[in-house]
């Protein structure tokens, strides 16, 4: 019994349902859409457009977001330097799994540190992290403003803040630049899935 | 402009995909299943079995369990109390987002605290929590001892060792007890299939 049941959970440990198998019968790849840019871009906007059109073909997508993970797994954490690093390599990890899952995962996250970025990166497999910067002037996310956090920040009363009192550092080596000034949302996400079905991440 | 583009995210917003959504597409319900029990008792075993039979009838399944988490997402948590409980609470909140994403997903940690599990239980949906308890006499695993851990830990060589140093506290409400001491890890994930079965997990 001993051997037998030994020999058994070896067959079964090397069925492990691996992220390949998964992406044959799923039709897609599993990957990280990762989004960076300014508050106000239209990240969020855009991750949620993306997400609804994925849908409607079939992708298994996934968004991480504030509202998802500022009040759950990283409730903990502040707005320190330190606090801001960990933020985002929590949010690398989990992209990760959902990635090895399967999953086309969508983050939106200001993400302003390329070393952040690049570390995330770095966890993931060639080819499963594509980076997305979703590129607006300052201007015209002040403008925009839809939380009216750049008037907190303009007044003090939100301090370090993306843009106004805290750098925003440009990504280098971003797969897609999404020039999200004077375009809809919509126009961003269709340029995302052309990206993808041009890279053979979609069926 | 600026109304019809608000309007249009207005829309969006409202579409993005929601968890039922997700289930009725999916033809299952996405939920956890909580794998608790003393090492060597086969959580991990069964986990892996029980994905490979959820895979089989085209269930979305993920297993989290100490390869893809204590290596990556909760690699800066050590084993003092503080530690494991948060590395017990990331888990939880990590398995939340699976189950809001529609997967089945399987945990299999030890997670020897009543009080941690019923955390993690809390911070999910009536019936997206379902508590396994992979009971197993602990002279039988520490006869098993897969990784050597038991004779560490009677060495001294390991300190606070679950069974032997440090409690396990048995579930007083788990949905599930495996009596796991004279089962294949087959039976016991067999057991589970037939539990989401008659309880409505899946179609």
């Amino acid at each position: 019994m001993g051997t037998e049941q030994k020999a058994t959970n070896i067959v079964w440990h090397q069925a492990t349902v691996s992220k390949s198998e998964r992406e044959q019968i799923n039709g897609h790849r599993g990957a990280t859409l990762w989004l960076t840019g300014l508050s106000g871009s239209g990240k969020s906007t855009i991750a949620n457009i993306l997400e609804k059109m994925l849908w409607e073909r079939g992708v298994r997508s996934y968004v991480l977001d504030g509202d998802n993970v500022r009040h759950g797994l990283n409730k903990d954490l502040g707005f320190s330097d330190q606090d801001r690093n960990e933020n985002i390599r929590r949010i690398g990890e989990v992209a990760k799994l959902f990635t090895e899952a399967g999953v086309m995962t969508v983050t939106a996250f200001i993400s302003p540190f390329r070393q952040d970025r690049d570390r995330v990166r770095e966890i993931m497999n060639d080819g499963d992290f594509i980076e997305i910067y979703v590129k607006c002037d300052l201007d015209e996310c002040e403008k925009r403003d839809p939380k009216g956090l750049y008037k907190k920040a303009r007044s003090g009363e939100i301090k370090e803040f993306t843009g106004i009192s805290s750098p925003y550092e440009e990504p280098e080596r971003a797969e897609i630049v999404l020039e999200n000034t004077a375009k809809t949302a919509e126009q961003s996400a269709d340029e995302i899935l052309a990206y993808l079905e041009s890279n053979g991440y979609l069926a």
